[in-house]
């Protein structure tokens, strides 16, 4: 193997591949990044237990790329060692030679390292084939349908498959779904493709969401065991969380007695403001509506003290309410919507209430479980 | 106590004062910031067991300031939430006031917040007095003085006098000196005061250096228990390191053997790119110089592999060099010099060699021990 290649385009590939690699990983050759060198592109593999990532670079993909295959061959490197590199060196192209076993030589300006590589058949074989049921998603949406729903998963390991966010086609509709058991986001996109059920980790999709970030569409394939999202050159895949998920579907409520329609940075900004008083670690807001001109937004602690914020709603339908909950979980669902004014409609003092846009709701669902207070 | 003030001004020096407000004191009143409201001043001190801020603002110190004072009075409000309130209210103006006892009434905007306080007579009673030893010195001038010295105290508490920066003046010269027994950094700056000899905490140092950071004159004051840094309005005293501060100059090699000069950047660069191999987690580094056409940089370590790198000197004066040191003893001392080219003198292998500006040294001299290894 020896080949020599811009030191800068090859850093950025190396970048995005060594998201999925564990420096720490119990499989030595896994904290490495896998090099496989063809006469005219090379494929880098990074891994770990959750989530793999496969780049196949060649002067057709990037024409700056300038890349110069000597000799064909395979190595993995570890990463951490690659990296900084490539990173560091003074020159524009770095040339990568193994000169005895797995002994790689990195060369460039007026440096050189002779680094102890692994052996490419000690590299876990991995299964990077492509499932029957896929459909075409653009990168954008496939980002904010993230970003709209991941923050509502579960942070503990009580119930590993609630870490996760859920994704279900009925054949025409992609429904992505995420809940703690206190909040849930949802968040639905038209789609053409077989009916499935699965769950992926949060941490697998918000590298995802993190690497194709641009208006391109992605092919997003699935099985029973695995995620794969890609473009032409770039592959990421990741295992699946095994259980059921919750049928989440009969907790929405469908009929409403109170709604307010606010403006959503000023909703967002007053519960901010109060955030800071807490009881026991938590901060309980109590939301009162007498009626469109009378909204207060009030949280107490006897140690700490008191904030109260008038509200100005835009409009209100239905009788007075007082109702309390979590400050950050009202937060983060009025932040994952994107519309000027939300609606906010209400059953009971003691039901879970909803968040979504006003008018055009794209789909999304944010749903918080009022707390219970004895005020 | 009854005041008004543009919100962005007092935030601004709030958070200054808060630097030295530890938020986990034991003292629970030093968890807060006090403020002294005057008719036409307020002042406001925060303070922890080393370092101590006092700030005086008023409508002369700063016409945007817009102070109103409606009542005098005093209060210590815990400082997170008196940052926090003031940071996030929507308006431009804060009133403050306290409405009962401690509690303090927060008005801004359609915001309101009711905070419990501390009893200003709970604050501990603090000498701000300035002590008769003192001169002036310009704020860049004390902040380059830090930071050329600050990198090179101990962390370690087992000689706690180690972990801060030993200043002397002997009238006409204040010397600043950090080691942690392996290097050594020092740097002078003639200035007019009579004797003294302290050691001052290095956080202090660094807290100065980050409040004060302009072109402004400032008067440094001593005593055997505090030094005090302040100009008009702003006052930083922090407490000193007891114990005696070793004697260092007899360490500074005088006669030299081997010169070498070099440029700084090309040097800090090749010693950084070898730096991620490491043996026993240390990056030893051997500099072997036969004559200014070939001087080499090596690093080995039998598990990850080699660096080798080829550098050119500007000059060298000396026998064959062959010498080995930790990577980022040396890194930092030559990032702490700031002329384009460096001189590196040697006395023997086993000597320490010192690293200084080429031509106007500025007063600085970093001092490194060499490592032996078994080559």
């Amino acid at each position: 193997m020896n080949f020599k290649l811009s030191k800068n385009e090859f850093y950025k590939y190396l970048q995005i591949v060594a998201k999925a690699v564990s420096p720490n990983s119990p499989v030595p050759s896994l904290c490495g990044i896998h090099m496989n060198v063809e006469s005219d592109a090379i494929t880098l593999t990074g891994s770990d237990a959750d989530i793999s990532i496969q780049i196949k670079l060649s002067n057709a993909m990037n024409e700056k790329l300038n890349l110069n295959v000597i000799e064909t061959g395979s190595i993995v490197i570890d990463s951490r060692y690659l990296l900084d590199i490539v990173r560091k060196l003074d020159s524009d192209e770095v040339q990568i030679e193994i000169i005895d076993g797995t002994l790689t030589r990195f060369f460039g300006g007026k440096a050189e390292f002779k680094i102890n590589g692994y052996r490419p058949t000690d590299y876990p074989s991995i299964d990077f084939s492509v499932p029957d049921t896929h459909f075409v998603m653009n990168a954008n949406d496939f980002s904010k349908m993230i970003e709209n729903t991941v923050f509502a998963t579960s942070t503990k390991e009580t119930r590993p498959v609630l870490t996760g966010v859920n994704l279900v086609s009925d054949g025409t509709r992609l429904v992505a779904t995420a809940t703690d058991s206190y909040r849930l986001a949802k968040k639905e996109y038209p789609i053409q493709c077989e009916e499935f059920n699965i769950t992926v980790p949060s941490k697998s999709l918000n590298e995802i969401r993190s690497i194709f970030n641009n208006n391109e569409d992605l092919t997003v394939a699935i099985s029973t065991k695995k995620l794969q999202v890609f473009n032409e050159y770039i592959l990421i895949q990741s295992r699946l969380l095994e259980g059921g998920y919750p049928e989440t579907e009969r907790l929405i409520p469908k009929d409403f007695e109170h709604v307010l329609v606010i403006n959503r940075s000023d909703f967002i900004r007053a519960i901010d403001r109060s955030s800071f008083i807490k009881t026991d670690n938590m901060t309980i807001i109590r939301l009162q509506i007498n009626d469109l001109n009378d909204i207060t937004l009030t949280n107490k602690s006897q140690e700490i003290g008191e904030s109260n914020e008038e509200l100005t709603g835009l409009s209100y339908d239905g009788t007075p309410l007082d109702i309390s909950f979590t400050g950050n979980y009202v937060m983060d669902a009025a932040k994952a919507l994107n519309s000027e004014n939300i609606k906010i409609s209400f059953t009971t003092e003691m039901k879970p209430f909803i968040l979504q846009n006003e008018g055009e709701d794209e789909g999304i669902l944010q749903l918080v479980l009022p707390v219970r207070t004895y005020n």
